[in-house]
């Protein structure tokens, strides 16, 4: 007997039919002598039919008065799956995220969690009781309601599990698992068995929009083990852990790609001690993320170099230079959109020299040239031209050794609350 | 500057054009110099859609997940109108049941207020904060959500505003306030500036459904004025207090009906001691709320009695009295439906003789044979079959002098939640 957290998203649960298919699994669970807690979004498009209502009253709705509005949102959803289990003649309780013991800071809109008092839950579970807990959200100390913000679901099925040392936690989502890159381009895509936490924050970072990325810090913190798998099928999904073990020897488990990037380059910088630390100090304090920083070299006491921010990011960064000009003299400021980011990621990098060398080859060898480089431990970024994306990672794909003759399941558009 | 609690049901925030003339009107008490809670219902049809998807998962759902899901109605209407506000410019915030420190009983779908503890609502006013409560909830001491059932958000308002000694408790609905009878059927119904808590109590059980009579109750305990108003004009309300002021010295302040009555009678009963009780005594045992109880003369031994039930309850109510015909031998039970009680109700009646005898006389004047008949010190009630209702009604309102000039309003269907 082990103890299951199971998370369901927005689309999992999208219409009484579809929360009565996830009830029906929740069962089969128990049926199998397993206790569950299950964590559920707000039913499909609940969420975004609130804000609208919300934007007809105020252009700028206070956050905190947000928070009590979309919390019913996960409300609607615990309560209805909880009578769907009853009309299966299970015992279940549901719990509002305040009720379930999250207690968070007062950052309403984006709450962290502080503490976990999981009582209720547990005392739940002693009773055979089906836990069904509203993802997203928590209480302050003071009573006030917030919400997690953005990957929250996914966050408090992990904290919950960590809470009360679940055996695994299953995070059902619209596809089969963690694919070594999106199926809708590479049509070999072959569906990891097992993946590190390390990895998966790689590949959840740059865009694989399967698992949130705070999610993933959160179990690697807490070392709490993860399953991504389909909530429309039985098939086995993808184990995300502290060490996976090298699948058949590969160095490259998976290729993702960002959209939604953005070059910045300076040009004819001053060579002065603090410039770099001026430009991205002035960024952060906007609330821009820098992602990829190259440095060219120096000439003539003038230095060149670029960055890359999220594209919808570009005109307010493009801004701050221009408003800071007189304090770092520059020659020129220009940018770049229509362009893609592409990464290898794998944690058998480290034991397979050449792997960045074969990547640059690859796309050498397709006349494209990479406009920028980014190395970790277990990832190669490259910045190329967004035209050729598809070629690109199919090319990468087939070089890794990446192809398989299953095919992928790919089902509707996800929700990532 | 007064404390107001100002109550606006279902319809008045249908939507959010609605909700916007709400807050309008809010704020314009404000500007008045008042300070303001407000309680509101769930908007419009959000109920009854949130019930229908319960229904589709389960035919009996517990009344335990039921609430948890009913309450988002309200807590989804707090928010939006704190954010209406505030798109107005004005500093609002709001609870719901629980934050606004309301426990009750663990009577899921009809719990009953047990304490309030409204430190939060308090320390807003202080701040000079508009406050909206979500009305018809609160939490046990365990930390259940539960609803207060029927009339929920009017005692929500009531009990709000006993509990921060509010100087008036308006009740904002779809009509101008109570009339003297029913202006769908009397076109000259009266509008009444006053009426006193026993009136209100009278006319609200006998049908009159603009305010629930466990919120009067509770207004007339802890002597709550109350003003019954429109949400959609000006227009002064009524006022419901302790002592009306006998408005033109007239004995009867209003005329009330009930379609919803059924009656049966029992023939033939042995007329021992004890028969009424067993017969009483097993409804109540049911559940059965039984009004007019009559008894005729005795004969030969044999007594015959009829009494009055609600409708719906008619054949229920038949089956308890046929299940105990061993242990109170009688010769026959017979049922009646198509009936309706019509009832004159007033403070002045106790200083007027003959108003009883006066309402026997308009009715038997228009050929109407009277069935059964009841009385208490503001109130007399006769049952008659209800074919003829609305001449009735007419000719008593004019009898009585309650006739006006002015045109009365009269809106949309109501929401008593």
């Amino acid at each position: 007997m082990s103890l299951y957290v199971m998370k369901f998203g927005g689309s999992s649960v999208g219409d009484t039919e579809r929360m009565l298919r996830v009830a029906r699994r929740i069962a089969a669970k128990q049926d199998e002598g397993h206790r569950c807690v299950v964590v559920v979004s707000a039913m499909g498009d609940t969420t975004d039919d609130l804000i609208d209502q919300a934007k007809l009253l105020h252009s700028q709705p206070p956050a905190r008065e947000m928070d009590m509005l979309m919390t019913t949102g996960e409300q609607i959803s615990v309560a209805l799956l909880s009578i769907a289990l009853h009309g299966l003649g299970r015992s279940a309780v549901s719990y509002t995220g305040w009720q379930a013991g999250f207690r968070t800071d007062g950052t309403h809109g984006k709450a962290r969690i502080q503490e976990i008092e999981p009582r209720r839950v547990l005392e739940a579970l002693e009773k055979d009781r089906i836990v069904i807990v509203a993802g997203f959200q928590g209480m302050t100390e003071e009573g006030e309601i917030t919400t997690l913000g953005r990957g929250g679901s996914d966050t408090t099925a992990v904290a919950l599990a960590a809470a009360i040392r679940a055996d695994v936690c299953e995070i059902y989502t619209d596809v089969n698992g963690v694919y070594s890159t999106d199926p809708r381009i590479v049509k070999t895509a072959r569906k990891l068995n097992e993946i590190s936490y390390d990895e998966m924050l790689e590949l959840a970072n740059l865009g694989a929009a399967v698992l949130h990325p705070r999610a993933v810090e959160y179990a690697k913190r807490y070392q709490v083990k993860l399953v991504v798998r389909s909530s429309f099928n039985e098939t086995e999904g993808t184990v995300v852990k502290e060490e996976a073990s090298m699948e058949q020897g590969v160095a490259v488990s998976g290729i993702a790609y960002d959209k939604n990037v953005a070059r910045i380059s300076i040009l004819g910088a001053a060579d002065t001690p603090g410039v770099l630390a001026k430009v991205f100090g002035k960024l952060a304090e906007e609330g821009i993320n820098v992602d990829i920083i190259v440095q060219s070299g120096v000439q003539d006491g003038e230095a060149d170099f670029s960055f890359t921010v999220a594209l919808d990011e570009m005109q307010r960064s493009m801004d701050v230079i221009r408003e800071i000009r007189a304090e770092l003299p520059y020659r020129e400021v220009t940018s770049e959109d229509h362009l893609v980011k592409i990464s290898i990621v794998g944690a058998g990098m480290v034991s397979h020299p050449g792997v960045a060398a074969e990547m640059f080859d690859v796309i050498s060898r397709l006349g494209i040239s990479i406009k920028m480089v980014s190395t970790s431990e277990i990832k190669v970024s490259c910045v190329v031209e967004a035209g050729r994306l598809n070629e690109i990672i199919q090319a990468l794909h087939t070089a890794y050794g990446l192809d398989t003759s299953e095919k992928a399941f790919v089902g509707g558009p996800q929700d990532r609350r």
